[in-house]
């Protein structure tokens, strides 16, 4: 057991910035979603890269596992310290180390969240878009490739990262990428360690691109009577080129959630939650052309609104929708599902989920980034009812197999952490052994956040 | 000297598709730009994977060197045979194997060039839009993670590869990536082969991203006074988020060069070319608000145009570049460099360069996609004049240089081939080593494209 040796030379660099306290094991080994507690043996609260490399050092020569902490708002698991160890909560480095407006891009720390990314962004006419709903910071959005309701028009973690400086498991420190927009200089690891949960060394800094605040926005809703022809409405607007900034999925179960939590009024159907970005003209063009699609496809009350209150009461009730679907069943925890597809096979994908749901004994509101073909049904259990939590686990595989037979993903966004992790052959056949190659090649001892991501790790 | 061993077995399994004729092999061991000629041993035209795995698993017993060949364009000598051994010519693998229109994505073999796969999606609505000028494979692009004149708008080969299927350095065939979109399942292996120059592995199929042919395109042409205002132009108009489909600057000295060489009729000043992708609407918007920003910058001559032969005709004249400079010296051969900053430093690295070029006794043009902050000079050197291609190396260091100096990269889009090599060091620190080691892992006897990409191979 060499953890005790590495706490010792832990407390020497770190002094009370390393905590045993049971109350911060605790809340460092919870999750929001359905894994048990898996507390660490210490969080360690690093304040810069040098004392992150220093850390590194000493749990490599002691063999001791080391885990990223952001804001805790996976829905894997994937900050669970599986093995023990240290939990590295970036909490203390949470700085914008530089913005240049005229090169759109940001250099941040990676315990700063979005939410505050975007605060100190207001004056300068830019944003960050990437929208995972939750206030995650932007180190763990990097290390799950987050995307989220704007990744339609903006991307992923993926294409919003232009660099970062890594401290390896050896506790070597690299930067990755440049400040250029591309690059064709050498294999690509900005975008091996986005995605890499942690597992191939811990992010100290990042590099994001930053986009211009649209002139214009407005956002709409509309109900269909089916899903086939709100999914069929989302097809038509990708295809015709309409630059939407969102096109969300909600189902019924959702718009009767929307209505308990936040007092909405919406039909009990299906909906698409819209938004534009553009020019003023640019969204009026837009807004009409999605609305001619949605008549042809029968959707009913599209109406759009430029108004900032609406548009942010709108955004507000989608952003809570986990906390509306967990009102539909008081005391409840969820199991949310993740999956996506190619587009053209969304409509049975989730007209399948949602049959399945229905012939469940759990409910099951589903609702998703349909521009992306991703979507999530969020499974409601009663805590402790361990029939109710396997039958959850049942449909989120009937969910990922069929996203596979679909030609699709088993997480669009959520990423592997514990839950995926029994899928990963399946999505990848012998890719998943080129990608435990690479782990090993980086972290021969599986310090980096063990358990997870590769076979037998 | 294990080569002949390896070719006997290749031959016994491709016949007459092992070719070791002496023009062949020269053709192979040619390239676009100033290396030598590095002849492989024999070249191999593959017609499906099975045969590039059996191919590429006797290479390996054999400890042969395997190298990728696709239309010969790359302008580092990527394609080299540096160590002999053999040289996979794709060429009969250029099928497209899927066209999915409803989910917009396309499977290819990658021998197939862009130019023929979009007349093979002539029909679709859809196009693919990466676009370096030359008529390369889609391999190729791939390799060598190709951009080009609409990047700024679509992204580079980085950003519309959705998956492969590649051949290993042992043989073993993968798949990465899927038809969804977007996804969180584990390490972007897609994104690792992307531009690894085949020194990870061959690949034998690709997935594409296609997007939707514009409804309305509009083109035109402004000079500028100097370089200064002409830059200033694309960082207002990246500002301010006008989606500007290509905006490519050439200097007066390229200027000069397609009036000679296409008959244009240009000022010998420095000019932005751009074009507008959108509705009809749109793009009127778009050219309306560029027009304000040109005139703010003091550009004339602006004057949109959508009619398709004048918008040919000014991307045909870019498209030709090359050898329209070529033109400015009978004879000559060219160096063609390769630099990429921040935006906001883009008129000092181009002002710089131009200075360096008039002190220098070689001609060079300049021109590039100075929307991603990338451009090029086109350095003329006399064949066999050692000296004059020392002074072009020289300045090609000298731009290298610079662009480390102003957060840039050494490649934004031509690649490491042989021409970056000694540049990898100073552009990636300790992270060059990291790529060694994926390198060391995935093709531990370095039979890949050896002699490129990391240290010491």
């Amino acid at each position: 057991m060499p953890i005790p040796e590495a706490l010792t030379a832990l407390e020497k660099i770190l002094g009370d910035r390393l905590s045993r306290s049971k109350s911060d094991l605790d809340l460092h080994g919870r999750n929001e979603t359905y894994f048990p507690v898996m507390p660490p043996d210490a969080v360690a609260y690093p304040e810069n890269t040098g004392e992150v490399a220093e850390l590194v050092r000493i749990c490599a020569a002691e063999g001791c596992p080391v885990t990223g902490w952001g804001a805790g708002t996976s829905l894997e698991g994937h900050a669970l310290a599986v093995r023990g160890g240290i939990s590295v909560d970036f909490r203390l480095m949470n700085k914008v180390l530089a913005i240049h407006p005229e090169d759109m891009d940001v250099i941040v720390q990676p315990g700063l969240t979005r939410e505050a990314l975007n605060r100190e962004l207001r004056a300068t006419g830019l944003f960050f878009p990437v929208d995972p709903g939750a206030n995650a910071t932007l180190g763990g959005m990097a290390a799950t490739r987050a995307s989220g309701t704007t990744a339609v028009r903006y991307g992923t973690m993926r294409d919003n990262v232009l660099g970062m400086e890594v401290v390896l498991a050896d506790g070597r420190v690299i930067r990755t990428g440049t400040r250029a927009r591309k690059s064709a200089a050498g294999y690509d690891l900005t975008g091996l360690f986005v995605g890499a949960e942690g597992t191939l060394g811990l992010t100290t800094e990042l590099t994001l691109k930053l986009h211009g605040q649209p002139e214009a926005i407005s956002s709409a809703v509309c109900a269909f009577d089916e899903i086939g022809p709100a999914v069929d409405t989302v097809i038509e607007t990708i295809q015709m080129g309409i630059p939407m900034a969102r096109i969300e999925f909600v189902d019924a179960a959702t718009a009767a959630a929307f209505n308990a939590y936040a007092g909405a009024d919406m039909p009990e159907k299906p909906h698409l939650l819209v938004e534009f970005h553009g020019s003023r003209r640019g969204v009026a063009e837009q807004a009409q052309s999605f609305g001619e699609i949605v008549n042809d496809n029968e959707g009913v009350g599209f109406e759009w609104s430029s108004r900032p209150e609406e548009r942010t009461a709108l955004w507000t009730m989608r952003h809570n929708a986990y906390y509306a679907c967990l009102g539909l069943r008081p005391g409840a925890t969820a199991l949310v599902t993740d999956m996506c597809v190619p587009i053209s096979r969304l409509a049975e994908a989730v007209e399948a989920t949602r049959a399945d749901i229905e012939a469940a004994s759990i409910p099951g509101p589903i609702l998703g980034h349909v521009g992306d073909g991703n979507f999530h049904a969020i499974l409601l259990v009663e805590p402790g009812n361990h029939a109710e939590l396997e039958e959850a686990k049942w449909l989120s595989h009937r969910m990922v197999e069929r996203a596979l037979r679909l030609g699709g993903t088993v997480t669009g966004e959520h990423g592997i952490g514990m839950g995926k992790l029994d899928y990963m052959a399946a999505e990848h056949g012998p890719a998943w052994d080129v990608m435990g190659q690479i782990k090993h090649a980086l972290d021969p001892q599986g310090i980096m956040n063990p358990g997870k991501m590769v076979r037998g790790n």
